[in-house]
């Protein structure tokens, strides 16, 4: 193995799962932290902790020159960006390139070509993958209104270099374009630094599903299933699974198909997640964009898979090909990930920082936990509220749901609100336990709780 | 599902198992815990808890008559022994039968048969299982000289009505017979209240396999792969791992299919294990014992396999059919297991009870822990001193070292002693690394140690 020693660039519950691989392999893990970081677990656990900078993520972990200027003294063989932050940041791989740090991600004009939306989405097509009826970048209302009156309402708005559900907007009425238009610019130049914006049909009652692909630097791109992550809340995922239920075997192995072709035409490495838009009533799917990093709920495709898809991504970065050939991918049973947040669901999930008083997670058979935290941890104010990720791993669904309650029933968090009550609500509802899950779902759950 | 609420009569992470599944699978659970146990995570989380008696076993845990007053006064459907107390006493399962009340595990008799090693012996060969040249009960010096003459040295004097390790001791040299004789009885009519001895050849550097078998009420018998135990200490399993490292397919088979025999010869309902001694340089096995129970190490077994033992053992005594076939098992992977003790590996392994002060387990990947501890916990003085187990999965055996070496190291652990340095010894021993194991593993690491 080249990569001897890793810088881990990032924070919470992915700095420690990075970390926990690295130390299987037997690498030694530097992490960066920023200043409010210096008590988490990873950083109790890292083999040794380098301090970027103070809390503000500008000033450490969205800084490269300093990151870049860390790794150099620190001499690390490589970095880890893990999700959020600089992970899908071209300028990170191609600095690392020029310093010879190897980046543990793809390379750095996959994260252009992905991070541009229209670029992708043209892109996909090329490939025969199929696209939602849109516009290429507009710049006017006007421009807006003519694209609308072709492929009619409702549309989205979106930012071309968005993701993640930042700077998108749904228009159903033409009298709202105008004011949507402003704010999801204003949104996508805050969260990018770029307001341009694209037009696409929307599809209400969707579902979202993504295929989990890893390329290596010999040509070779596999498959690790679907995800189905239609339960979100504001364009945020809240619960994920893998495989998807209530599909057909036939729109399944599509939808993975057209995900490898997309990657291997242009010799994608690395971990990579397509994400569509599946129309269930019709039995069709559009490309909507593709990730180029590690994903939150990479985890469930890892409890179907066994395969470690960190230690993967580290395995193409160190130059060797994949451990895995696409007949080495078995599939089996169902995984369902919950993201923990510390927010107050009855008070518009407005955040919740503070001190955990006490912490007792779930464990057993087919029960997984990812978290930074423990009892007496500081949830700090600086960064995004999400405290952990439970993952269970069931025979089929419905044996994965009744072990997800059992397991939210067992989480015993104590000083601060979380969203555990709320996710027990939500994988207890007819809806999502028939299946039939699309992106109205938590709407559906909220609203039913008004009424009643 | 007939069994509503079930009474658990157990006590630490058995005790949580079997809650954990009955949780999930909608199960009322009904905790039994002696005055010592009424702080413990289990009779946190147990839906109803009801207080047998004092920390004595014998007025608690093993304690038929209170135990059946109680099921009977709660009104619960179901009991389940768990492991060691009264989970191999066919009085319990009888008792049960006799007042309505559903015992999860074998018909009366299956214990019975199998607690009679002798019988045990007896069935085996019967059923054309190999097993080692040796006596029947014997009951004095002369005739152990007798059989010693037929049979050579070393011998194992053991326990007729016994198992797991107690009422065992080897016999090297004619000259110690009378004082092993005297010792291993006086240990057996102690742990078994029978003092009767028989004979048995013994292997040296001998590897301990066990098969997990399943079975119906309607002549179904299951087998689901092997367990290595054979890294044990004074005959007791410290480390088990599933499947067997390095041995040939056709001994796996023959191994297995023996033990599925066995089963189906006395039509064996619920989770059983049928244990075997492994020549390894012969390629030849034995019969050892059956354990009519589930097992402390089933969780290697549930890793590899995606089954929950636990849950089978409830729809077979709840009269389903085997919720498996032989084809659905599927094994992937490679899973270890490691107890982890409150023990003081440098003071010859002395129980360390007392308050927990820091308990933070490892999460992740692959990684599983079964314990009922918890931050603040106080280890009483009076049961064994098991505080947790700690499974991993990998996808080969050396995958699943590096990531069990990397949670033990993450699994930290203050205000007692605990094994957890002395495990970390024992999985990155060279004998232990290069699979070949056996059961004068743990010695050959002690007399090392003497050594430096």
């Amino acid at each position: 193995m080249k990569i001897k020693s890793l810088l881990i660039i990032n924070r919470g519950e992915i700095a420690l799962r990075i970390l926990r691989t690295c130390k299987a392999l037997g690498i030694k893990t530097v992490l960066a932290v920023s200043e409010a970081d210096k008590e988490s677990l990873p950083a109790q656990l890292a083999d040794q902790v380098v301090v970027l900078g103070p809390a503000n993520s500008q000033k450490s972990y969205l800084n490269i020159p300093i990151i870049i200027t860390t790794a150099r003294a620190v001499g690390v063989d490589a970095i880890h960006p893990g999700y959020g932050f600089l992970s899908e940041v071209p300028a990170l791989a191609k600095a690392c390139e020029e310093n010879g740090i190897i980046y543990v991600g793809p390379k750095p004009e996959h994260i252009e070509k992905m991070g541009n939306k229209l670029v992708a989405r043209s892109l996909a097509k090329e490939c025969g993958v199929p696209i939602l009826s849109g516009s290429e970048k507009v710049n006017s209302v006007d421009e807006i209104v003519k694209i609308v009156k072709q492929i009619g309402l409702p549309v989205m708005l979106k930012a071309a270099a968005g993701g993640g559900g930042r700077g998108m907007k749904i228009v159903t009425d033409e009298s709202q374009i105008q004011s949507t238009f402003e704010s999801a610019s204003a949104e996508a130049l805050s969260a990018f630094g770029d307001s341009s914006m694209y037009v696409e049909r929307y599809i209400a009652n969707a579902r979202h599903i993504e295929i989990q692909v890893l390329g290596d630097s010999y040509g070779n791109v596999i498959h690790l299933g679907e995800r189905d992550c239609s339960t979100q809340r504001r364009h945020q995922k809240l619960v994920e699974e893998a495989t998807a239920p209530l599909i057909s075997e036939q729109l399944r192995e599509e939808i993975r198909q057209s995900a490898v072709k997309l990657a291997q035409s242009m010799n994608y490495q690395s971990a990579g997640t397509v994400e569509y838009i599946v129309d269930q009533d019709a039995g069709t799917f559009y490309f909507l964009e593709m990730n180029t990093r590690i994903q939150v709920e990479h985890p469930v495709t890892e409890m179907i898979t066994n395969v470690d898809l960190i230690e993967e991504q580290i395995h193409v970065a160190n130059g060797e090909p994949l451990h895995y050939s696409q007949e080495d991918i078995l599939i089996r049973g169902h995984a369902i990930e919950v993201r923990i947040n510390a927010e107050e669901p009855n008070e518009g999930f407005r955040p919740t920082p503070g001190v955990i008083t006490k912490w007792q997670i779930p464990q057993g058979p087919g029960v997984r936990v990812d978290s930074h935290c423990y009892q007496g941890y500081k949830v700090p104010i600086f960064y995004d509220s999400m405290i952990g990720k439970l993952i269970v791993l069931g025979n089929d669904r419905d044996h994965a749901i009744r072990r997800m309650l059992a397991a939210l029933d067992e989480f015993k968090v104590e000083g601060i609100s979380t969203t555990i009550p709320f996710l027990k609500e939500v994988l207890s509802s007819d809806q999502f336990r028939s299946g039939k899950v699309n992106t109205k779902l938590v709407e559906n759950i909220m609203n039913a709780r008004q009424l009643v």
